[in-house]
């Protein structure tokens, strides 16, 4: 099945990195509250890349980051101070890779490896590198360089213009139901890492392959 | 303060009717399980229209609507069939307004007053008739005319055109903080009804006013 795949690509953020591994720092600072925060500042995150988007009103993901950071400290009634913020951008930039994730990205190491995120390459770069992940990849791609979020086309035409290949040439590997049906949508092969055991997302934009973990991939090689 | 506005222009799901009056009638197809039924669909509703505004893969408001019913059935593990989806889709063209609506309407109707929705006219016009607002608006505008989603800045131009005035001249009311970002982004005067007392938020698009319910547009009779 593997004919015609020159790159795989991948998304970071809880495909490759656990986002809520920032849980144990949230409890630290705010006791016994990490798990809300983590679930809002995660949904909130999305929301505003989303809501950024579509008004073109752009900002790079680490504004946004810490702008839901804030948003839901507020909401869940914490008091914070820059502190706080800093120490949990901070646990942002060292967020723990998936146990599998080494394993695999290793026997795939003969194709052509390639993250694409809508994280900006302050908080990318750092979280590749800490994450011990970065000498697997060919490409870190980081949609701040066109200002374009995903699932807009462009975020992933950006990709393709980096990598040098076709549509068709691209398995992509996600665990966000809305990436998946953006990459479909845009003409990627797709590979749905659904770690949560979750329902398609009812978008008529179905993934090629459906896997528990990265592991199963590994048809692919 | 009324000066220079000539058109108080509302959102209307959440704004004017409450989304989660379709609780009871979730609760009665699915005991007890109407107030998380009511919060996920919600959230995946908006999540869908975001979504499809960005991919490009436009869909009337009534199939999201739907689609991100099944999603939250499927999630939530609730069996389900169409008569289910049928009677629930009708609940949501039988929202409740909030008990000011009426009262504070009638005290403006002297205002060029409208609405403008993400939903399509075919749950939107049985929604305005059912709940009795449909005498108080001189325009009903559905976002389906031109298939461009709140909080676009095409969304907010279109009922700028179909009102014959300018941005400058609009007052916009929403309780819902997107819809107020995207609003203000886009240059309406604008009005936040934040009925869950939330945090501002965290886009640098700040409501012109803020109010607890609609009686606070009052003041500018």
């Amino acid at each position: 099945m593997n004919s015609t795949i020159k790159a795989l690509l991948f998304d970071v953020y809880g495909t490759l990195v656990d986002v809520h591994s920032v849980e144990e720092k949230c409890n630290e600072l705010f006791k016994d509250k990490g798990k809300e925060i983590s679930i809002l500042w995660h949904q909130k995150q999305l929301e505003y890349s989303f809501l950024r988007q579509m008004m073109g009103q752009y900002e790079p993901f680490i504004n946004i980051t810490l702008d839901s950071l804030r948003y839901t400290l507020k909401k869940l009634n914490h008091d914070y101070d820059n502190d706080n913020l800093q120490l949990l951008l901070e646990a942002y930039k060292n967020l723990s890779p998936y146990q599998e994730v080494k394993s695999v990205l290793k026997q795939m190491k003969h194709k052509k490896l390639a993250v694409i995120s809508n994280g900006s390459r302050d908080m990318l770069e750092p979280l590749i590198q800490n994450s011990g992940l970065e000498p697997f990849f060919d490409e870190i791609i980081s949609v701040d360089d066109i200002k374009q979020f995903k699932p807009t086309p462009a975020s992933y035409t950006y990709a393709l213009n980096v990598l040098g290949v076709e549509r068709e040439e691209v398995l992509f590997m996600s665990s966000n139901g809305w990436d998946i049906s953006g990459a479909r949508s845009f003409g990627f092969k797709t590979a749905w890492i659904n770690r949560e055991n979750s329902p398609i997302e009812e978008l008529n934009l179905k993934p090629r392959s459906i896997y528990q973990d990265l592991n199963g991939i590994l048809e692919w090689k």
